[in-house]
């Protein structure tokens, strides 16, 4: 025995004598009762200093696995039930109970599964051009000013940081966060805010408090539209009526139309750079789009994504600026796109009597968001190194959507594309195109993208669409991966 | 105008002198088109440097809310839609929009307001001496060591922490809990693990995969039992049957005549220091419930809960030990109670499948579990820090618990005490006592705590108990809060 006690070089050797000894009598190598070498044996068994062995067999007698006889030594503790060397007969009944889970799970936890796109992601090659992705650029984060933040706050609040914080957010942090939203526009009066863990905590939450429960939900939605709402809606059983794009926003006809034809119970709407297309929303429209929806009574979930982006023309009010005092509008809001996605670290900005209903249902679910998140983000924005990152992001970010442009413009020129910006480009191939056997071609070729096909709404449309993510791509790559998706484009639909 | 610039301290001056800039062009006190005073003006009406002033001019112009003609100065930009000033009629229809949220709350939004007593928290006078709380002192927490954590990781992986993770969790973290689950006598095969926002994510995702839909859900459980399970059991649906406690568990007869007579769809139970009652169920009891509910295929769920504050006696393996290979089981852990709760990590450890469904809806809800806490609470674990400081919080707990049960047998010898330890004890009156009435008294001079009927399956069950947690609360407060509820309950109670 003993002779297989292996050291890994970046844990306490200490810790590791006693889970290695923990094993031993867990697996009843060590039997209850069983006196334990000496340390200075056991310091010669193992090849640890006997102070070592001696600090672990403390730990094992702390964790209940040993106890010591003054004068005498360490001993193994009694056995206890459930060992596999206890095992008086009765375990076996219980460690042959078998559960069919899959036949237990509801429509909603099938429907997670099988709209989990991600769990079957994009096969990729190894070492492949990826323009799947709309994650921001790591290389952009500034690490040092990450740590200050963290550092500074752990030094004004201290321990507090780690005990229990409040459902609807870290007070300082939700303060800087109103004053952000009045800043942008919006009339705070009758509103409040609750901070969740990112974007998709508040979306689901706010689809939770409002999907009817006896009859079917109605939604309405740019076409295409972000496809993890798209997922998120079904999921809550909504079904979805999209709305054709332009290239300053949706197709207000249209919207007309439907609205006078059908009722709904809310509407989802990405204004700034919205995915797939990264189209903005003029100003023109905004209002209009909310004078309509408005008029028929539906609440809007306005997503906020990536607006902090914006960088070109003027600013431009998100849609709940546009409503005033009026309580219509939900903003979600996030910094994921912008800074980082890791910081799970969101909000929901709307009518007070909702707020207090989703800080409850949030209290259910989570209790609270991590109050490290929340304090570090707080810091962060307070120092100021929002501004100096956002600045320096822009910058880099337009450099690229540029270059990807034009690569488009030179390689795929058939090829119609939307974009104003942010961290993406979309692509429409003429009819017929199918981006899905594109998409086999150029893997083959080490280059991947999204196929638009599950941005759309229903099945089988944009099947002739791409949505191109070049936030982490460098140049040379974006070259080269464009050039080949234009190759392979030409080769496939003989353009 | 520019009089009432105040500057705060804690923030640059650029990005204050930028923001209150920005809300006069929003308030539309600056008009669109309008020449802002150049930067030497502007610094004399700020009181700030011109340096600072180009910095927030420069900010302004980012942002969209300023252009700069070369040779003449800076502009405010055009003004946009939304805007109070630039409202041109039918902004009144958007403003005057009213949505009866409450009206559109389904049941489940409702109930969860009704059942979240912590928006109705005991109303407690300014200084109280508060028995309410089981968190954990955050002065024993080593803040040296979790910043030395944070930065040590930081260290090794950099930007990557802050990009997006993975569902599932973070890779070395999962590796080292599953290890600490094999540590803790769990067999590892066909199991996996899902990391989530706390305890409480876990069990909501458990609940919300397993809940029928077709028909109500039927839960055994502990009675009394942690009153957040009840209320997300209850939010879930599921009508539930409790099992009354003995000293060392629940009651055996009890619990295999109601599993005889009536079906579940899973039974919830708290193994180690139960909450409220503080009561550790015997190893015998362990693998007699477990080989009954294994008899008629009951899915357990194990609420880890504190078990690792365990500071007395041998170590008892928790309810998946004893499942062996069986899938049966489902085990939610989290290091809140011990560790700091404003991290929230927490995990579910159970039969492969289930996980993976557990993890698509954790993707559809908050995407992943913030990557910040995760690598944090994993660099501790790896330090050797968690061993240390379990330790220490064992002994001062211990020494707490002591204190309280001593306290209450010379003060309140009437109320029956259970508990081991961990952080709170229960005390059961004789029947007909109120405690709700001794909380209004104990208010009155100056304690709280927390009545037990909230803990209890049905309404009016545990009027006569209460529970006192002591984590948070001083010796010195200790023996005076208990002196005073043990006056106040002989007056009240004529004992």
């Amino acid at each position: 025995m003993f002779q297989d006690f292996k050291l890994a070089h970046d844990r306490p050797v200490a810790i590791q004598a006693k889970e290695y000894l923990k094993r031993l009598i867990i697996k009843g190598a060590l039997q209850s009762g069983q006196k334990l070498p000496s340390t200075r044996e056991m310091s010669s068994l193992l090849g640890i200093s006997r102070n070592t062995v001696i600090a672990a067999y403390e730990g094992l007698q702390d964790d209940g696995f040993a106890y010591a006889i003054p004068g005498k030594g360490s001993y193994v503790a009694a056995a206890i039930a459930g060992q596999t060397d206890a095992n008086d007969g009765w375990n076996d009944g219980i460690a042959s109970c078998r559960i069919d889970w899959k036949a237990k799970f509801n429509e909603y936890t099938v429907s997670a599964s099988t709209l989990d796109t991600m769990k079957r992601g994009i096969h990729a090659p190894k070492d492949a051009i990826s323009f799947t992705s709309i994650a921001p650029d790591e290389h952009l984060f500034d690490l040092g000013d990450v740590k200050r933040a963290f550092l500074d706050r752990m030094a004004i609040e201290g321990q507090v940081l780690l005990n229990y914080g409040y459902a609807k957010g870290y007070k300082p942090l939700i303060d800087y966060l109103m004053q952000y939203m009045e800043n942008k526009g919006a009339d705070t009066r009758g509103k409040d805010m609750l901070i969740t863990s990112g974007f998709t905590e508040g979306f689901d939450l706010v689809l939770s408090a409002l999907r009817p429960t006896t009859r079917q939900g109605r939604a309405i939605c740019e076409n295409p539209t972000h496809h993890t709402a798209i997922k998120n809606l079904k999921l809550h059983g909504f079904e979805l009526t999209g709305v054709p794009m332009k290239p300053d926003g949706m197709d207000m006809e249209r919207l007309e139309e439907i609205l006078r034809t059908e009722s709904f119970d809310l509407a989802y709407l990405v204004p700034s750079y919205h995915n797939p297309t990264g189209i903005v929303m003029s100003p023109a429209k905004r209002s209009a789009a909310m004078s309509l929806l408005a008029r028929y009574q539906v609440p809007v979930i306005e997503d906020g994504f990536n607006e902090e982006l914006r960088y070109s023309g003027a600013h431009i009010a998100p849609l709940i600026a546009t409503a005033g005092q009026g309580n219509g509008v939900i903003y979600i809001g996030s910094f994921s796109k912008v800074l980082f996605p890791g910081l799970r670290v969101g909000w929901v900005f709307g009518d007070h009597e909702l707020i207090s209903a989703l800080e409850s249902m949030k209290r259910a679910r989570t209790i609270h968001t991590s109050t490290i998140d929340q304090s570090i983000l707080y810091q962060y924005l307070l120092n100021g190194n929002f501004d100096k990152y956002v600045r320096k992001a822009r910058m880099e970010y337009k450099r690229k959507f540029e270059v990807t442009k034009k690569c488009c413009e030179v390689h795929i020129p058939n090829a119609q594309l939307t974009g104003d910006g942010g961290l993406h480009v979309f692509l429409a191939f003429p009819t017929g195109a199918d981006t899905r056997r594109l998409l086999e071609a150029c893997s083959e070729k080490g280059v991947i993208f999204t196929p638009g096909d599950r941005f759309f709404v229903r099945e089988g449309e944009g099947t002739n669409t791409l949505r191109l993510g070049f936030s982490r791509v460098t140049d040379e790559n974006i070259e080269r991966g464009i050039r080949i998706i234009g190759e392979q484009a030409r080769s496939l639909f003989h353009s």
